[in-house]
């Protein structure tokens, strides 16, 4: 793996490496949602994306890049589920075998789609075991590729494809993007999106949400260092708990981002409703912080034009389930 | 009203009375159910429309052209639903009063969403009163223009926008379309779809797709004229539940559709499940028959181009709930 910061020409050879193999979701808008916040919103949906998130183009990014010697012994990744899937699912595309080593709470869902793209499943503790470790033991004994989360110049150059789209159909829409508003765990979208927005529409702001209790990025923002979260926070976004931002990540989110915001699990469940009930689309709780900014007025949207990515829709039915039964 | 049939020429010229008003909803391909099915599947969800269906397309065409001198004695209409949506939401934004009469077993997001645009809501009972005696008793006192869910030629040429866009947006992913399969209740965006398809694509077969138990357009087509449902028929498909084709949408229908196809409530839940677990998206029964159809085989897909539409995402959640329930 190369250290190297990718560059805007990385997620260019990133989007025609994913031509024909990702989504090109939709950006859509919904003139109710407009009129309640006085502005225009545009959405990302990319839970439409091959595996219901965004995470499929970093994986296929990455593991398409892997030298034909070493593609015979496959490629393994740690993820609470969304990576994951989108690791099997292009090393399935790509024909590598794949194993994944997953928290033993992840979403059921995840974990069963993770095992219907062919990968093989090891589960540890999020709170207990080190998932490096864990994953640095298989990777001695397989001398498979490790494929990680966001730490990786090609995953945040795939990634990247998303926000790449994301500025180019806001031009077909005639509209002019004030600010971008990316979920965030350990960085990888938000940092592969700011990379293509201020390459290509450099007046747009970037901002980066998070779960209230995992602000790790926006904290880091602030002090312009990389700093962590409480061991004991807990939060129903299972996509973001990540214990601190990437090194590669901050180095482009602290150039790149104007700063990061941060949701309740209450305002999540609420946007996780709303989508539900007024957009009719399916989002899981990570997937759901960009939403639940805007519609709690974390940041100003009126007389504006703001776009979010709604990051993945991999939710068991019981917790959407949930946050509906507390939102009538 | 008149009474003549539309032609496309209609359909054109709502187009136009829609732009930039009715959401212009995306096409969607998901490569690993082209996969499952061995052929092209786009989808069309018109559950992203304005109001969570396609009604508003219909109903802001014709109530937009009501003459000025009426328009203050404002719209009526019947509806299970969503029609009442797409009349109360059309209405609120021409300025117009709106009043509709809705079966009182109608889905509570339904009645709620239809409030919330406004209107003022009138309940009979569905299987025991005749809601156009109903309407026609409201008519008499207030002066309102009935605006009818599907026999109305301005109506039929509102949904047609769904399919005009449907075969422009095939053209953009370089599909050529074989099939396309649309729900049909009274028959209103099967004959307007019907239009737009036959005369942009002449090769292009479409489909009704249906409730088992409402299969009446299906029995009519077959058979070369109008016949009904069985009173004590029922299904989850509220949107669905007409007692008869339309007058108008049967004389284009007959001439225009291929034929018709129906779907079991069960096998409707299967299609929901798949829609909210694959597809990330809200569908209501009633607008998932067309995928039902697919799902289950009703017509062949293997190496051919397919489309549908999801006509509605207009469910409450418990109704959804009790799908996913039973297709874990």
């Amino acid at each position: 793996m190369s250290d190297e910061l990718p560059g805007f020409a990385d997620v260019e050879a990133a989007a025609a490496r994913l031509a024909g193999k990702a989504i090109v979701t939709p950006l859509l808008e919904h003139p109710e949602l407009n009129e309640r916040l006085g502005g225009r919103l545009l959405i990302k949906p990319e839970t439409l994306q091959r595996t219901g998130s965004f995470k499929f183009r970093g994986a296929y990014n990455r593991i398409a890049s892997i030298p034909g010697e070493q593609r015979g012994r496959g490629v393994l990744a740690y993820s609470s589920g969304n990576h994951a899937q989108g690791v099997a699912a292009a090393a399935l595309l790509l024909g590598l075998p794949a194993t994944i080593v997953m928290p033993a709470d992840a979403p059921a869902v995840k974990v069963a789609n993770t095992r219907a793209y062919g990968a093989t499943v090891v589960f540890y503790d999020r709170y207990g075991d080190d998932r490096e470790a864990i994953a640095a033991e298989l990777l001695e004994k397989t001398g498979a590729t490790l494929v990680r989360p966001y730490d990786d110049p090609l995953i945040v150059a795939g990634q990247g494809t998303c926000g790449l789209e994301l500025v180019r159909q806001a031009r077909g829409l005639e509209a002019t993007l004030d600010a971008v508003l990316v979920c965030c765990g350990g960085g990888g979208l938000t940092a592969g999106t700011a990379l293509s927005v201020k390459a290509l529409s450099p007046e747009t702001e970037v901002y980066s949400v998070e779960p209230e209790s995992f602000d790790d990025t926006a904290r880091s923002l602030a002090g312009g260092a990389r700093v962590g979260n409480r061991p004991e926070a807990r939060s129903i976004c299972d996509a973001l708990l990540s214990p601190t931002p990437g090194v590669l990540t901050f180095a482009l989110n602290r150039r790149l981002v104007s700063g990061g915001l941060s949701v309740s699990d209450a305002e999540v469940e609420r946007a996780m409703a709303f989508a539900f009930n007024r957009l009719k689309l399916v989002v899981e709780p990570g997937g759901a912080v960009a939403l639940a900014a805007v519609l709690s007025g974390k940041i100003a949207t009126a007389g504006r034009t703001t776009a979010i990515v709604l990051s993945g829709g991999n939710v068991d039915p019981a917790t959407l389930q949930g946050a509906l039964d507390r939102n009538p």
